[in-house]
């Protein structure tokens, strides 16, 4: 996708030195486009503990891209199955919920274990297929998902269809075109009129940031409302449908993503509003048979409630919210049950959130 | 209740002058405690409008206020019945939900165009008495709501009673006590374990500047959470029940509260926890059947939903949150549907939210 006109993904290999990663750093869009170099494991964990980087596909790959580049730190030296190991089990902790991450490198070290002698080259292969999923995924998504955005346009007679997402679940939070926007986007170069509703998304207000910013680059007509306000839009006709992402799904349909999915789903139901999730298969936890009780919810600092981070006087800057003493809590996923999501838009095709259908497309 | 420790109303009149009213501006609180003086219509119009004084029972108060301040102002000058009557509809203009409001300055318009003569001294009784009304109701909420509290507390064997509230139905909402907060405070007292979760309640965050500030005033153990996050704590057991104020209530029991109420309504209704509603009667409008049709919603600036407040460096500051062009909706309040909600707590105890249980308790 572009911004300012110029083509990115969200993460790739330097220009000149494919020893060193360069990636957008998203804690300071949209008020900043920085681009950070990720030269070590520490600097990749890093980088995702804190949030530079985030989205489920792309830390997925992000930390695919540490495994590489922790070849090439520990090739040649000492203790190296050791310390590759040591690599994979710090990138796995950097964050708990989203499954890609996971996947992606154990992947990775089952490759550079097998390789004896050339592991820097497997690994740069095998990051580069674990990427090219991950963009072939989502733009698969778009092509599945944009059928029915294009059905309730046709049914509303060409008028605007308005979808309501949470989070990002964009371009920003993969490589390029998406989860949950890939359909949008792909709807809106198709010509069908489309308008989204961007969930604020506190703490970290992904959507006010990130998503806002990524529609308004490709010019689809978007509004940014509070966490708050989705029910009530829902109420009043506003929602023709709802998109969000999932940081993993387990095999029963039950969707981990970002905290305040489930309220958004809940609503959706009791307007009879269809309510989607957008996800690769990458993000498909097939070792979990119950969402609801076995998908660990990370908690991340009390801190990001407790503050905020805007931009001020030409700088991005935290302010504190609540009283000096205020206690706080920041549960960062919830889990919405599968009861409540009417379809998962896969890479494979659209299918319900249960065992059977989701099998019957990935087995 | 008391701030460091020294007994405050939220509005009074001046030591000394009763031509001017004084107030706490809860725009600057939980980080400066300033106090505002009100000496013409407009000045109390504005703080109405602008949200230094927020809240149902109290922006009723306020506006009755309001009128005494315009008897005062027009009193022995040309043309009193006229602008008097333009008092009373800029007054009611100033927000268009809480329904206190509308129905005070009616109070007050009646008994100063009855006055022929004395319409001061006239002004200033009924404000009292309409003060006096909401003091004693809060007080009663507290003293019906506390005994839900308690039983619950009984059921868990004295473990904490966790309470999720939104927004600020505290005392700083009303003159004293506060409507959801009153059982809260009321059980406290009573040495019963009790914790509340505090959502923040964006765009203007009530919830972590005024809420938590009052209960921590008080001692009250709570926890600052995002809009997102208590559907999450409702599905792991972590909310025992429910307590939200009202703006207007309509008599089929459909209520109108800060936006997202209903996202929180939906999700304890999903998770069988008790939802209640505390509210003055002086906040139900017997006018209105059907509140989800009837009740009108106030937009507000959509730059409270672009910006947020806080406090930078010792000062209270406005910082962006999204793209500079970013386009922002911002509604104050949504309808709950009357069959999400367990029982109204009101100043004449409890009732189930329907026409017949509200009438017999009222008419």
């Amino acid at each position: 996708m572009k911004i300012n006109g110029k083509h990115y993904h969200t993460i790739w290999l330097k220009e000149g030195n494919d020893k060193i990663v360069q990636a957008i750093d998203q804690s300071c869009l949209p008020f900043e486009l920085k681009v950070v170099e990720l030269k070590s494991c520490d600097d990749v964990y890093l980088a995702i503990k804190n949030m530079l980087l985030r989205g489920a596909p792309l830390i997925g790959v992000a930390a695919a891209y540490g495994m590489y580049i922790s070849a090439i730190e520990f090739y040649g030296k000492n203790n190296f199955e050791e310390n590759i190991k040591g690599a994979a089990a710090k990138l796995k902790s950097s964050r708990p919920t989203a499954v890609n991450l996971a996947f992606a490198v154990d992947k990775m070290l089952d490759e550079i274990l097998k390789s004896k002698g050339n592991e820097i080259e497997v690994a740069l292969k095998k990051v580069k297929e674990i990427e090219e999923f991950e963009i072939e995924s989502c733009k698969k998504i778009g092509e599945y998902g944009v059928k029915l955005i294009e059905e309730i346009s046709k049914n509303k007679n060409g008028e605007t269809v308005n979808i309501l997402t949470h989070c990002n679940a964009g371009w920003l939070a993969c490589i390029d075109y998406g989860t949950a926007t890939a359909p949008v986007y792909a709807a809106f170069d198709k010509g069908i009129k489309v308008h989204v509703w961007v969930d604020e998304t506190r703490p970290k207000n992904q959507g006010a940031r990130l998503t806002a910013f990524e529609l308004e680059q490709h010019g689809v007509p978007y509004t940014v409302i509070s966490d708050n306000t989705g029910g009530h839009l829902m109420q009043n006709g506003m929602v023709d449908m709802v998109i969000v992402g999932s940081d993993r799904t387990a095999v029963n349909g039950d969707v981990a993503n970002k905290i305040g999915t489930y309220l958004k789903a809940l609503a959706a139901k009791d307007n009879n509003i269809p309510f989607y999730v957008a996800l690769p298969s990458s993000s498909i936890d097939f070792s979990i048979s119950d969402g609801l009780k076995q998908i660990p919810i990370e908690e991340r600092s009390e801190d990001e409630v407790k503050y905020v981070e805007g931009f001020l006087n030409g700088n991005i800057e935290k302010m504190l919210l609540t009283t000096d003493k205020a206690k706080c809590l920041n549960y960062a996923f919830d889990i919405t049950p599968a009861k409540y999501i009417t379809g998962l838009i896969t890479e494979k095709g659209i299918c319900k959130p249960n065992k059977k259908s989701i099998l019957k497309l990935f087995k």
